[in-house]
C-alpha cells in the first residue's frame, strides 16, 4: 500500500499493518515532510518520533509539484498488484493523492482520507482534545483549568481505526471486487470513543459534567497510595472478589464491614465503593503509608487486587525486564543506533521480524525499479532533476 | 463471531466490527457480568457504559458453571458458518473459553485472547497506566506525584487492536484456511504504543525523563491561553506556515523577528519554537486576554493556526452541531431513552445502521433456535433449569 502521511495518526495506521507484513511505501516530498525533524530526536538530529512511527516500512520520496514526480505516484498507485491500490493519507487539499483522482486510474481503489474534522478543516490532537471535555476532569480535585494529555490518545485511536478501515475494505475487494472511498476525522474519533465509554450519554443525560476526582478512578474503588519508601502505587478493586481481598490484607475487614452498617451501604457494590471512596481509601492510606513497596509486593501479590507502581520512562527502559519481553527488540536504527522497538502487541505466528524504519528516501531506487520497471540510470537521471530523491540528508 | 468479554478492551473490539457490518455475538453468565452495572448509570440504572461499549451487538446468557451451558457455547463457536469460529474474550483461567479447548472443536479457530501482561497475570488500564510513565509527566509544571488519565488510553487502543488482529487473521484464513491463536496483553500495548511514539527510545537514549511540561506541546509551540471573556483556547503552531500566522494575526511579526535575532534562534524550526516556548507565549498572552472568543475566532478563522476552544462535556453534548454531525445518531436504547449513539468513525458506503445494545439476553432464544436449530420450547426448558438466561434482570 502507499502512505501518503505525517505525523501520527495515518503513520501510525500505515506501521500497524507493515508490522502484521504488509508491504508499505510511505511517500514523501524529496527531502521529507513536516514531521521528519518532529521531537524528541537522537543527538544525531534523526527524529526518535519519525523513527517509531515509520518501522518496516519503505520509504520513497517524490517531487509532488512536479508533473512527473506526481506521475510517478500514479503509477505506484496503479502498479502495484493485487494488493495494491490501497492508499492512506492525511494530506488535504493535495489534489494528486485524492480519491477522485486516483479512483480515475483505478476503480477498485481503496482509499482512506484521515482529516481534522469532517468537513475537511485541519485540526491535530491538541485542538481536538480541547472540545472533548476529558482536560476539564482530568488532574487534581479542586485544581481549575485544563489539564492536556501527554499521550495523544487520539491520534493513536484513529491510526487503529485506520488499519480497521482498510483490512475491512480490502476484505470486502477480495470478495467483490469493488474498491472503498473512506474518510475519518480526527474529531470523530475523539467524539465516537467518548461516546461509546459512556461520556456524552452520561452529559447528555445528566446535563452536568462529571467531576474531576483526581486519581480515584471513577464508579469504583481506585486510587493512588503513597508508600513508607515514598514510592507511589496505584491500586484498584474492581470486583467485589477484588475489594475483599483488599479489605483482608489491609487487615480492614471488619472495620469495612461496621463501615457498611453505620453508613447503610454495600461495599460489594461498585457504585457504594465509589460514593465512599473518600472514607474507604483514607483507612487504606496507613496501611501503604506504614509498609516500604517491598513488603507491599509481598502482601497484595497473593491476591486479586490490581495493583502497580508508578515509575517515569527512564526507569521503565532500564529495566531489566523490559529487556526479557519479547515485545521489544533490540535494533540498529539509521541515525539512532540502538534501541528498543516494539512489534505489534498482537502476538500470532508468521509476523514478520523488527525492522527498523527507512532512511528518507532509501527505498526510492528499488521500488521504482522493481514496481515500475524503470533502471537504475533512470531513476539516477530523475533524481538529478529533483523529481525523486535518493537517500537521506541526514 | 463470539466475544466473551467484559470492561472496555475486548467489548470495544467486538463493537468495531459489529458497526461495521459483523455479526458479534456477546457472550454473558446468566445474570450479566462484572461490567454489567459499571458507572455511569442512567436514572434507571442501566448502565451507559455497557450500552456504550456493547451496541450493534446480540447478547447471549448461559450458564458456565454447568456442563450443558458450556457445550452450549461450544456449539455457537463450532456452528457459526464460514465466517463463525472467532472468538474474542478477555476471560482468562476459564478453560471453556481457552484456545486450545475450542481449537479441538474447529481447528480453523480464529481466538484472540487480551490480558493484562503478558504472562496472563490480571491488570487494568488504570495499573498499566501507572508503570508507563505518563502520570509523571501529565499536569502542571512544578506539580508533584502522578496524574492519572480519565480517558482509558490503553483500553480504547488494545480493543482497536483486537479489530486490527481478528480482521488479519480472518483475511489468512479466507486465503489458506489456517486459523490463528493470537493473544495481546493490554501492558503491551501501552509498552508498543509509547515506543512507536518514541518516549522509550527517547528515555532510553537520555537516560531521563521527558520534562512535566503542563499544557505546552512537547517539541513544538502550542499551548492554553485565556481569553477576556474567561474562555480558554489551546493554540497550536505545528508548521512555520502556522507560526507565520499567528505571528501576523497577533501582530508580533517584527517582534518575533527581533526575539530570534537576540536569542540567535530560528522560529522556522519547531526544535526553536519548543525552546523558546515560554518568551513566545508569553508575547502571545496579552493577545489573547484582550479579546473575546468572538473576536479570536474570527481573527484566526481566518488563518491556517489550530486552534480549538475547551469546552466541558455538557456543553459538547448541548451543542446543536452535534447533532447534525451524522456519526452521532439518537437511537433508543432500551432502559436509558433517547441517547447520542456514535456509529464507526470510519465513514464508508454500505455500512449498518446505528442500532442500540441489546437487553441482557435478549438475544438467547433467537440465536440458540437459529444457528444451533433448537425450539422455543428448548430453550425455554433450558431457561427454566437456569442453563441459559432470557430477557434481563432490569
Amino acid at each position: 500500500m502507499i502512505e501518503g502521511s505525517a505525523f501520527v495518526a495515518a503513520p501510525l495506521g500505515g506501521m500497524t499493518l507493515a508490522q502484521l507484513g504488509a508491504q508499505v511505501i510511505r511517500i514523501d516530498p524529496v527531502g521529507g515532510g513536516p514531521d521528519l525533524g518532529r521531537w524528541p530526536l537522537a543527538p544525531s538530529g534523526s527524529s526518535l518520533y519519525w523513527t517509531g512511527l515509520n518501522k518496516s516500512k519503505l520509504s520513497v520520496t517524490l517531487n509532488f509539484r512536479a508533473p512527473e514526480g506526481r506521475q510517478l505516484l500514479h503509477d505506484l498507485v496503479t502498479a502495484s498488484g493485487a494488493c495494491g491500490g490501497i492508499v492512506l493519507t492525511n494530506a488535504v487539499g493535495q489534489e494528486w493523492l485524492s480519491y477522485s483522482v486516483l479512483a480515475g486510474l483505478r476503480p477498485d481503489l481503496i482509499h482512506l482520507q484521515v482529516q481534522g474534522y469532517r468537513d475537511g478543516r485541519a485540526a491535530v490532537d491538541y485542538t481536538v482534545n480541547a472540545a472533548t471535555g476529558f482536560p476539564l476532569i482530568t488532574g487534581p480535585d479542586g485544581m481549575n483549568g485544563p489539564v492536556n494529555h501527554v499521550l495523544p490518545a487520539w491520534d493513536v485511536a484513529c491510526g487503529l481505526y485506520a488499519a480497521v478501515g482498510l483490512l475491512a475494505a480490502e476484505r470486502r475487494r477480495y470478495r467483490t471486487g469493488a474498491g472503498s472511498e473512506i474518510t475519518m476525522a480526527l474529531a470523530d474519533v475523539a467524539l465516537a470513543v467518548a461516546g461509546h465509554l459512556g461520556f456524552l450519554a452520561d452529559a447528555q443525560i445528566s446535563g452536568s459534567d462529571r467531576p474531576r476526582i483526581g486519581n480515584h478512578l471513577y464508579g469504583g474503588l481506585g486510587r493512588d497510595f503513597q508508600t513508607a519508601d515514598g514510592e507511589r502505587v496505584m491500586v484498584v478493586a474492581l470486583t467485589r472478589r477484588h475489594f475483599a481481598d483488599l479489605a483482608s490484607v489491609t487487615g480492614l475487614t471488619a472495620t469495612f464491614a461496621e463501615l457498611e452498617r453505620r453508613l447503610q451501604a454495600d461495599f460489594t457494590d461498585d457504585g457504594d465503593r465509589y460514593r465512599h471512596r473518600q472514607v474507604i481509601t483514607a483507612l487504606l492510606e496507613p496501611w501503604f503509608a506504614e509498609r516500604g513497596l517491598a513488603d507491599i509486593e509481598r502482601a497484595l501479590g497473593t491476591t486479586s487486587v490490581l495493583w502497580s507502581r508508578y515509575q517515569g520512562f527512564a526507569e521503565l527502559t532500564s529495566d531489566d525486564s523490559l529487556g526479557k519481553n519479547p515485545l521489544l527488540q533490540q535494533i540498529s536504527q539509521p541515525g539512532v543506533g540502538a534501541v528498543f522497538a516494539p512489534l505489534s502487541p498482537l502476538v500470532m505466528d508468521s509476523l514478520p521480524a523488527a525492522r527498523p524504519a527507512p532512511v528518507l528516501g532509501a527505498d526510492t531506487e528499488p521500488v521504482l525499479t522493481r514496481l515500475l520497471g524503470l533502471t537504475e540510470a533512470d531513476v539516477q537521471a530523475l533524481a538529478e532533476r529533483g523529481i525523486v530523491g535518493v537517500g537521506s540528508p541526514r
